[in-house]
C-alpha cells in the first residue's frame, strides 16, 4: 500500500471525541487526513491532546476551513443543537462543505436536518456504525450511509479511514433505518435465545449442550454463537451495553410508529431490556438481560 | 461402509407411516433392518405396500416379535393412546423391549408414558426430528434424544438408520426439550426479521439490500440467511409449515407455564403465528408470518 | 319465604368439599337438600363430620341413589377422573340422573364428559361459580350455567340453594366460556390499574388522588373501585389467589388456542402473573400483582 | 346564583380555535369572561367571528393585555412553537401572567416550557381535559390539573368556565399524568373487552347477554356498560377516535420511558391500536378496535 498523498485528502473538522469518537480520530489520521477535534468535555480534549490531534476551543474554530465536517453525539437533541442551534455551525459552513453524521440518531430527524443544510448548499451523510469501541479501535467498523450517490461517493474516502464495510443504503436517513433494523434483531435474538435457555433450564437440560445441538441448524443465530457462552457463564460484563441497546430500540420504536406499524416483537424486547436496566444491569452487556429471566426462577 | 449384518439388527415394528414416517421406514429399511409398519389410515398402509413394506394389520401384529418399536405420531394424544390406551401395545410389549417415540410430543407427556412402561419393565427413548420431509426422505435428520444412557446406546443405531446427526441431550423428555427450544428460537427469529423487514419497508428501504447488510454481522441467524430471500420474493409455499409451527410453540408455552415461566417473547410469537393462522396461511412455509405486516401496510 | 318442602326436593351427591365446597353444602343442607358429600382428603370428610354432614366413604356410595350429582373439584383431570375415570362414577348413575359440575375447568373437557354422560342418559350442566369463598359461605355466589334448557330447568333449584344471581349462558361448556371471559377481564383489568399506578408513582403522584379522580369515569372499574385501595395500601391478603386466576387465565388461553385466536393483551397478563408468582406470590390475592411493578421501580 | 361581577374576572387570551376550543369559548363567554382569540387557520377565525368572539389577528395581539393565556392545541411541539417558538408569545408576557396549557401533551414537554416561563416571572398550569367534545359543548369537562397552589388557585375560575370536575393532580405535570393514566386504562379496558367477546364469539356464545352477567361483577367497567353496545352493534361511529388514542398512547408510553418504566400491557394495547388504524380505523371510534378481532375470525 502506498503512502496516501496528503494533499489531496479533504480537510476534516471531527465533533465528537467519546469512547467512539477518539479512536475513529486516531484511524483517520492515521490514514493521513488533516482534522482539527472538538468536544465540549475538557476531559474529552485533554484526551486529544495527549494523543497529539489538533484541538479547537469552539466549534466555530473547527469547522473553520474544513471540507468535510464528522459528528459523533451521543442522540438526536445533541446533533440538532451542533448543526442547527444557537451556537451551531449550520450557519458557518459554506456551500459545498459535506457533513457526515456518524452518530446513531433518529432517521426523521436526520432527514429534517438534512432539509435545513440543502438550503444551505451543505451536503449531509448519515453514518451510522455497529461494530463498538472495538470495531473503532480497530478501524473496522461497519457504516450504514444514507444520502445522495455524490455525497455518498465524497464520503466515501473519509468513511474508509474508520470501517472496512461500507455500505450505501439509500437515501438520507437510510442508514439509520439499516442500524434500526440491526438492533432491532440483535435485541429480540437475545430474547428469543434467554427463553430457550430459561426453558431448556426449568425444565433441567444443559444449556453448553442446547447451545451446541442448536447452533448449527434452523435456529442458529450469531448472538447464540457469540454471546452464547457468556450468558450461560454468567458473564455480564463485555459486549453492548443494555443502556446503549435501550437507545436504538426507542429509536425503532418510534421509527415504526411514525409509520404506523405495530411491532409487537420489538415492544416486548423493549419491555425485558427496560425489566433488566430497573434492576440495575444499564451497564451490563446486553447478555445480561439473562438476569431478568434468572429472577424468574430464583437460580440468579 | 461395509454391508450390515442383518442377523445382528433388532426387528423392528413401526407405527405411524405419514409424511415423515413413510421415508423414514424406506431408510430403515435400506439401512438393512427388518421391519413390521402399522398405522390407523388405509391409504398410508396402501402407500406401504407399494413401497414393499411388510404391513401389519393392527397394533398387536406390528409389535408381535419386535425388538424395538418406533412410534411417529401426531401428537401426544395419539401416542398416550398407541402406548397406553384400551387398545394400545403397552401391556403387550415384553420386558426388554425398546420404544423409541419420534413424535414431536409433550415432554410431561412422554414422562407420564415412560414411567408407565417402566413398571412393565420397558425402556424408553423420545427423539424428536428436525430436518422436516427433505431430511426425512435423505436420511439426514438431526435427532434429539431423551432416555437413560443404556436406552440411548440400544436406540442410537435404529436412529443412524434415519439421521446423520444424533444428539443425547439428556433424561427422558430432554429430547422433547431441546426440540421446543429450537422451534421456540424458530419461531421468534422469523418474527424479529419480519419486523425488520416491515420497518425497513415502511421506511422506504431495499429489503436486499438490507438482508446482506445484517446477515454477516450480529443480526445474523440461519433464517435471515435462508428464509429471508423467500420472505423477500413472496414466496410462502415452502418450508415448516405454520400449523406445524402453531403445534410446536403450543408445546413449549406449556413447558414453561409448568413450570411456571412467563415467556413473553414466546408468547408474542404465538399470537403473531395464530394471528397468521386465522389469515388462511396455516398450510404455508413459516416465512409467511410476513403477510401478517403485509396486511398492516396494505402492501400484500 | 315459606319453608321450602322437603319430600320434593332431589336427592343430592356432592363430590369434592375443599374451601369452596365445605360452605356450599352447608347451605344446601340449610335449604332443606337431604344430601351425601364424599371427598378423596380424610381432613375434608373430618370437617363435614364435624358440620354434621352425611358423609359416603367412596364415590360409589355417595352417589348410590341420588338424584342430583353436585361436583366442585380442582381441575379438568379431577372432574374427568370422577365421572369417567375407572373408579368413577359415570358407569353408576342410572339414566335420568343430573350431574351439576361446579367446578372451574376446561370448555372442552366438560364438553367431552357430556358427551360421554349423555351417551348413558345421563345430563350434564356446567356450572362454574364467582364470588370466591366468601360468596360461598354466604350463599350469595354467582353461578353461569351451561346446558340444556331442560337440564337447567332441573339444576336452578339446586343452584338456588347456593347462589343469588344464576345465569343460563348456553350450550354445555358456555358457563366455563362466560367464567373465562370474566376471569380475562378481571386478569387484565388488574394489569391496567397496576400499569396506570407504576407511571403516575414514577413520575411523583398521589395514587389515591389519582384513584379518586379516575373512579367515575371512563377509566373506571369494579378493580379500581375495590382492589384498588388494597393496592395503594400493600395489603396483598385478601382476595382471590394469584394461583387460582393463573389457573382461569390458562383455561381461557387453552380455549382461545383451540379456536385459533390471537390475545396478546390475555397472553401479557398471564406472563405478568407468572412472573408474580415467580417472586413468591402465588398465595397473595392477585392485586399482589403490582409487586411486579414495584421491583421495577426498587419502591418494593 | 348570582350574576358574575364581570369586573372582577380576568381578561383572556384562548389560543387555539379547533373542535374543542371553539365550544370551550363559548362557555367562557357565557360565564362573563372578556377574552380574544387566536387561530392560525383562517377558517377557524371565521368560525369564532360568527359567534361573535373577538378575534386576534395575531398571536402578540391576542395576548396583549390579557392576564390569563389559555391554550388548545394539538400536541407538544405545537405548545412550545407558541409559548417559546421564535415567533412565540413566551417573552412578551408581563411578569404575573397566568398560562393555562389545556392540550395534551408530554409531561416532561410541559415541564420544560414552565421552566422557561418562570424564569420570566410567568406561571404555567397543565389543565388536560376529559369528556371529549360533547363535555366541551356542555361546559362539562373534568380538568386534571398540575401547576403551583397559587397558580391552581387562580385558574380555577377560569377553569370554572369549562367543566365541572377540577381536579388539582399536584406540580406542573401532574396533569397530564392523570391524564395519560387514564387513557391507558382507558385503551387497556378496551382491548380487555375486545379480547373477552372475542373469546365468547368464537366459543359461540351471545355477546349481550356475555355483557349483562359480566357487567356487574368483578370484570365490570366502564367500557363494558358504555361502550360494549356500540362494540356489540358494531356501530364503530361514535367516541374518542382511534387516531386521539394512540397519541394519547405515545405520550404514556414515552413518560414510561423515560422512567425507565416497562408497561408490556400498554405496550400491547398500543400495537393493538396501530394495528386498527393501519387497517383504516384512524377516525372511528376507540372501540372499533374490536374490528381487528374480527378480522382474525373472519366475522366482520
Amino acid at each position: 500500500m502506498t503512502e496516501p498523498e496528503v494533499s489531496s485528502l479533504p480537510a476534516l473538522a471531527f465533533i465528537g471525541a467519546g469512547v467512539m469518537g477518539r479512536p475513529m480520530i486516531a484511524n483517520l489520521r492515521k490514514a493521513g487526513f488533516a482534522l482539527k477535534a472538538y468536544d465540549r468535555s475538557p476531559a474529552a480534549l485533554e484526551n486529544l491532546r495527549s494523543d497529539g490531534v489538533t484541538v479547537a476551543d469552539s466549534l466555530a474554530a473547527a469547522v473553520a476551513g474544513a471540507d468535510v465536517v464528522v459528528t459523533m453525539l451521543p442522540d438526536t437533541p445533541h446533533v440538532q443543537s451542533v448543526l442547527l442551534g444557537e451556537d451551531g455551525i449550520g450557519t458557518l459552513l459554506p456551500t459545498g462543505t459535506l457533513v457526515i453524521d456518524m452518530s446513531t440518531i433518529s432517521a426523521s430527524g436526520i432527514r429534517a436536518i438534512g432539509q435545513d443544510l440543502a438550503s444551505r448548499g451543505v451536503d449531509l451523510v448519515d453514518a451510522p456504525v455497529s461494530g463498538g469501541v472495538r470495531g473503532a479501535i480497530a478501524g473496522e467498523l461497519s457504516i450504514m450511509c444514507g444520502g445522495s450517490p455524490e455525497a455518498f461517493a465524497k464520503a466515501r474516502p473519509v468513511l474508509e479511514g474508520m470501517g472496512t464495510t461500507i455500505i450505501h443504503a439509500g437515501d438520507l436517513g437510510m442508514g439509520q433505518v439499516f442500524k434500526m433494523c440491526n438492533q432491532l434483531m440483535v435485541g429480540v435474538h437475545i430474547q428469543a435465545m434467554c427463553e430457550a435457555f430459561a426453558l431448556c433450564r426449568a425444565q433441567g437440560g444443559d444449556l453448553n449442550l442446547l447451545r451446541e445441538t442448536l447452533m448449527g441448524g434452523a435456529a442458529g443465530s450469531w448472538m447464540l454463537e457469540n454471546l452464547g457462552p457468556q450468558v450461560i457463564a454468567k458473564d455480564d460484563s463485555a459486549g453492548f451495553r443494555i443502556d446503549l441497546q435501550l437507545k436504538d430500540l426507542r429509536l425503532a420504536g418510534e421509527a415504526a410508529f411514525e409509520k404506523g406499524l405495530p411491532l409487537p416483537g420489538l415492544a416486548m424486547a423493549t419491555s425485558l431490556y427496560l425489566e433488566a436496566r430497573a434492576h440495575g444491569e444499564g451497564s451490563n452487556g446486553n447478555q445480561a438481560m439473562f438476569r431478568t429471566y434468572d429472577r424468574l426462577t430464583n437460580q440468579a
